[in-house]
């Protein structure tokens, strides 16, 4: 859309969606005391970086909703696209032997963007149930070899898959596991995050790497390498805190899977699509070769709920095999969404068409050295940044690193004072996390990067005069 | 769309897309061995009841999709909501302190629309999201309770409540728990289905309504009622083969949970938005208040991926409780989707707006009574329909009750000659399912009736004449 004009916000009543909202609407970690006290930000409008709440307050949205709205939004083509989809055809059937025309074509184009042999694909409603796949298409392909044993899973401490049962249980960040859930806990094992600002003191990041790759190996091992199926790891960790892990980390953990035929599966559900100037970051920003990917978020920049896994030409000549009367009894009603597809289709189009992969490289390094002048103020221990994924780190001492108290919530006061500057980082305990759209200019760069620094300096000066920060 | 004219279908190169759907599309439900050599039925188009193949060959699809089409395929004015939705704000952060104006009027509107107390919703992508998520929510409150070890689930044989690995555990299908997969078992019960016409012989169907209800009752207290957490239960089974329930069971099963404080999750992925002649079936039709309801397909009647649930007042007081710093550590990146939830919302508003839940009390009846007519063809051993939910079970023998060897794909070869008339019927082992689109006129009904007693007919003769059917 256009700019949104003050004419348009009048249609709101907002006491009334805030009363609703607070009845009706259990939010995704909705967090009941303070939604209860303080109700949501209610968002009405977006147009290209750019949100708009109820009131008509603009806010440059430097989340990109949750790391996926990699063209930004109201894009006139891709309303046109997908209203002409709605009319051909809404819905098709995407089970056994029925398939529509914009599911084959978009798995055809994914194959053809996928690194090495990575030509099969399947469909899904998002990330969530794209790693759900992934892990039951695990299953069946070591049942299909014979190897019934061969099943348990290694992941990492401080990982996000995904949000269903299965893939919450493969996560691991200790936010996301409190006592009110319960987990499959059998034959999932986490390993280090490969976080080099927490690597163990006096370390360098060479025997870091060292540890990591020991550790995944002794792990391996001490499972049994006949009982180790897979190993899922976010190329760089999203909600996890943007964790970019010591160089040529992917590709010796790719090595020891090759070693004891364990599968790596890539979840570039955030890396794809973009957001590190690649359409997949595994092969073309770390050098390995995964034989599942899994994707979703940038697929569609958001403009519909879809995911994906594509997998090896190694898997499916191992479960397709003719003669085996198999049936891979497994899909939702909604893979394959003909309106969905057509968005992915539209939305890879604009990608090449506009060059934004070639734009990511330039912007992306212009954020990761413009975001690095903030290491220098007080309250930040790290910046990281990888192209278009950034976060600051913030610890109550630059030295040892230690953090705030978690109910200081230092991210959240940071991302407040932003956000009554019109910039939405998003806060994660002691970070703030960013991933802007793609096609974020230099100047919202300069934006992010100024008004991040003002409100750090500020709540700094109000952390030390309040006493419960000491300097450092 | 209105009717797409022969010059719509040039556009199509058939031999790519059928070599590209072999190379790269793994579908839902995958047959190897058939996709690899017939390919599959590539739809390009639809419009109301029908859809069209890439070749122009119109079919008038009694699937309904597949439980979803509810108010037909091609509508104008979705497309225009949902374009407007699309350029107006195409996605929207839905976690913690944010929210967005479509999906908080969804929740309003599904609270509203359902029974009872259910007055909390939880947007999902699909129905299997919606069912791992409920799973997850009972876990969430019977720990928040104190209830630590009640979390056993019963669920039914011949059950089908999504695909996540989660949940394909608690569905009871023997198709869908093929060798090739592992499942959870831990926690998860599965009691009888209640099909009457597979009923013990010599039992009434009073009789076996109380073995049900006795079964149910000896399988909580055999786990301990403290340990038992809900039971799961679609109204009428889906693809378990539209099982119509003894009257009364939902009644009574509800009954049993009340007094063991076993809540109830009524799986109405198929049977709500109309499909049965109201919104939701529960309390309307059965006469039965569930705790939770999980509702997907015809809640878009399939334009949009979108799934939900509906949960009670007591498990929000509960869940809820101020001071408890708790956080509802779940959700999905596309929960409430404003683009999904705009669609939801048309859909309700034409839904309403065109009595179509009056015209399904109409033309279910006409479907129930129409279908019955076949009930004495050769083949035919029972005819289930209620309302817009019916299925044809074929026999060997009438009297027995025995099925067919299942290599000789009774429903299959029916549905086939059915495809070659122009409709589609959902074959399912020894069953032809169908779910129309609420809209479905009664010179349809008749055509759907008049065509699958052909089919029926040609069929027994073809299975005479080679021996493979001794005739009844």
């Amino acid at each position: 859309m256009t700019t949104p004009t003050p004419a348009f916000f009048e249609q709101f009543d907002d006491e009334a969606l805030v009363a609703a909202d607070k009845a009706h609407y259990m939010h995704g970690y909705h967090v009941f005391d303070d939604h209860r006290e303080n109700g949501a930000l209610n968002i009405a409008a977006g147009d290209g970086a750019y949100i708009y709440d109820t009131k008509g307050n603009r806010y440059l949205d430097a989340v990109g909703g949750m790391w996926c709205t990699n063209i930004g939004l109201g894009r006139e083509e891709m309303a046109d696209a997908i209203a002409d989809q709605v009319r051909k055809l809404a819905y098709s059937n995407p089970f056994c032997d029925m398939a529509n025309v914009t599911a084959i074509e978009l798995s055809e184009k994914l194959a053809e963007l996928a690194p090495g042999d990575l030509n099969h694909v399947f469909l899904t409603t998002g990330g969530s149930t794209a790693v759900d796949t992934a892990y039951r298409l695990i299953q069946f392909y070591q049942n299909c070899r014979g190897k019934h044993d061969k099943k348990h899973i290694i992941s990492r401490v401080n990982a996000y898959h995904g949000s269903t049962f299965l893939t919450m249980s493969l996560g691991g960040k200790a936010a996301d596991h409190p006592a009110e859930f319960d987990f499959l806990q059998d034959k999932i094992h986490h390993i280090s995050c490969p976080n080099p600002y927490r690597a163990p003191e006096g370390m360098t990041e060479a025997d870091f790497l060292e540890f990591l790759v020991n550790e995944f190996e002794e792990k391996i091992l001490s499972i049994g390498a006949d009982n180790v199926a897979a190993f899922f790891a976010e190329p760089i960790m999203g909600s996890g805190g943007v964790i970019i892990p010591p160089t040529g980390y992917h590709q010796r953990m790719w090595e020891v899977c090759k070693r004891y035929d364990v599968l790596y599966v890539a979840d570039e559900v955030v890396t794809s699509f973009g957001r590190l100037g690649a359409f997949f970051a595994s092969d073309e920003v770390f050098g390995m070769q995964p034989d599942i990917i899994t994707t979703a978020k940038g697929l569609t920049s958001g403009y519909l709920p879809l995911g994906a896994l594509i997998f090896s030409d190694k898997i499916w000549n191992e479960i397709a095999q003719a003669g085996q009367e198999r049936c891979f009894a497994h899909g939702f009603t909604y893979s394959g969404h003909p309106v969905s597809c057509i968005s992915a289709l539209k939305n890879i189009e604009i990608i090449q068409r506009e060059k934004l992969l070639d734009h990511v490289q330039d912007v992306g390094s212009y954020l990761e050295e413009r975001l690095q002048t903030l290491a220098s103020l007080p309250l930040v221990g790290d910046v990281r940044c990888k192209k278009l994924m950034a976060c600051v780190e913030f610890v109550a001492d630059k030295r040892t690193k230690e953090l705030f108290p978690e109910a200081l919530n230092i991210g959240e006061k940071i991302h407040l004072k932003c956000q009554a500057r019109g910039l939405l980082v998003r806060p994660i305990v002691h970070l703030n996390v960013m991933s802007p759209p793609l096609t974020i200019t230099h100047a919202q760069v300069d934006e992010i990067v100024e008004t991040l620094r003002e409100a750090i300096e500020q709540t700094a000066e109000e952390l030390l005069k309040d006493g419960s920060y000491a300097g450092n």
